[in-house]
């Protein structure tokens, strides 16, 4: 199972020709996770190819068109799409009267449920879990009331060692869940035969983290600690810390700051003020801090576990 | 001065990456018209490299998503870039809330005036007037309230013929205006000299219809006689005329009977199903009935008047 992050958008608030709003898809475990949904999204997740029907859940970090507004037309292509089976949208506190209220003004009929989890709340909390994934907020700081997502694989189990286990008779089918969870084999004689010669280590999980918008906020790095990739949003550069401040968005030397504190493998900057042109300004002042910091692409397809990149 | 349509998008209901819903602008008298704003709009706009601030007057004919998703991004993007003249926004009642709601509920603040011009009733009625230019309603029948759109440009004043009118050293200048209005002239002798040889005539007016959605409705015809250019949607072909009928939509057969009885110098179809690939099949359908039928060509700029296309 892959964990794969694919950029849709990451410009800020103007959308224009060749740049696009924020969203994104992550695929984690085979679920395919929406995350905020910027006007034209839609057409971003066909240029993507990436099947409508496989998405099932869509994570708006907060209320700024930027970052919500191609919600309604994707729920309304849903419906011309036949869709039947539920979508789940996470979001603040008034997304849902936000839908509703479009959906009954334009006359708009949908015949799949729409879920809606408000989130309410500054602390951080689990608020997706199922066999495979967790997803949790992670409570940031802008103009208005606004969380970050941390999508993270659930433990695996440890793989069976056949050689291992096949010198022991007294070991049956039976205990083989026992000894994925971790546990030694006690022999009827007494002895202890360790776990970790009867198990391979499980396979390693990955997370993701999304933090856009936000200015700094060192609060959140625990909740990210050693996070293999961390996307946060870089609208100016240091420069401009004034202007991050009175807008509550970040520059790129407190987000390479950030990624340190949380030892992040790696970093991805976006949601860059329509102000610059050439974005290797933000590399060239996140790396001095944050070596592994990169830029984003539209439309590529990043691999953040298991190793090797796409 | 020029009456010139840049169609921005044309087709129905879902966005593609090589598609976009209805949104046109209208130059009419220097005076720029929005006509509908599916999503993405803002962005085509910036691909016909139309100046935002030029558009003072937007006019939405219904609100499915298709007409209207990308209002709320727009003027959002009005504030963003400084805007303070006011916009009117032209469209069906409920379209103030859509709008107001959405502004409230995405933390917006507009430091324009939104001024609303909501519709009513089923009879055509003038809507907007000025020295040069006006625009009337054009009540069409859907599945929600629908109207078209006629844009005329006003009756200009004849022109002075200064050869014939130095041969009569009574006709002074503040008789000028009698004569561009078309009066006739009273020697003191008694002598009429006929209006048409002092002046030329005026020059030629233009007008614009612009109907979709809507099935097909002869009720229109008085309303648009001898327009211009008429824009009808045609959203399927004649075999097809039973779902038509029940999505309350045209075909193009429709369309052109549409044209021709309104004796229309030009028709140009649009909003056509995504069950089409090849919409040749829409042209040949209608040419046998109405011969000036075009497809539409996004981003292209189309002259309407005076003479000569672009």
């Amino acid at each position: 199972m892959a964990l794969e992050l694919t950029i849709l958008g990451y410009n800020s608030a103007l959308p224009t020709a060749n740049s696009h709003p924020s969203a994104q898809v992550l695929n984690i475990s085979e679920r395919y996770f929406l995350i905020d949904c910027g006007e034209g999204t839609q057409v971003q997740l066909r240029r993507a190819r990436l099947k409508f029907s496989k998405i099932n859940h869509v994570f708006i970090t907060h209320m700024h068109g930027d970052h919500v507004f191609g919600l309604i037309g994707l729920l309304s292509s849903f419906q011309l799409l036949g869709r039947e089976k539920p979508i789940t949208v996470h979001g603040p506190k008034g997304i849902e009267e936000f839908i509703t209220i479009q959906m009954r003004l334009s006359g708009s009929y949908h015949g799949f449920p729409i879920l809606f989890n408000e989130l309410e709340g500054n602390e951080s909390k689990v608020i997706f879990e199922d066999d495979k994934v967790l997803v949790k907020t992670i409570p940031l700081d802008h103009r208005i009331y606004t969380n970050g997502y941390l999508f993270q694989e659930k433990s695996k189990p440890r793989r069976l060692n056949p050689d291992a286990i096949s010198e022991f008779d007294e070991i049956e089918v039976c205990d083989y869940q026992n000894l994925k969870n971790g546990r030694d084999f006690i022999l009827k004689s007494g002895k202890i035969i360790p776990n970790s010669y009867l198990t391979f280590d499980a396979p390693q999980t990955y997370s993701y983290a999304y933090c856009s918008d936000t200015c700094y906020k060192p609060d959140i790095v625990p909740i990210i600690q050693n996070v293999d990739l961390l996307y946060h949003e870089s609208t100016f550069l240091h420069d401009l810390k004034d202007l991050a401040d009175f807008t509550k968005h970040s520059t790129a030397k407190e987000a390479a700051m950030i990624a340190k504190a949380a030892n992040a493998k790696r970093l991805i900057l976006g949601h860059f003020s329509n102000r610059y042109d050439d974005y290797s300004v933000f590399l060239k002042e996140a790396q001095p801090i944050f070596e592994a910091t990169e830029l984003p692409e539209t439309l590529k397809t990043i691999r953040i576990g298991p190793k090797g990149r796409r």
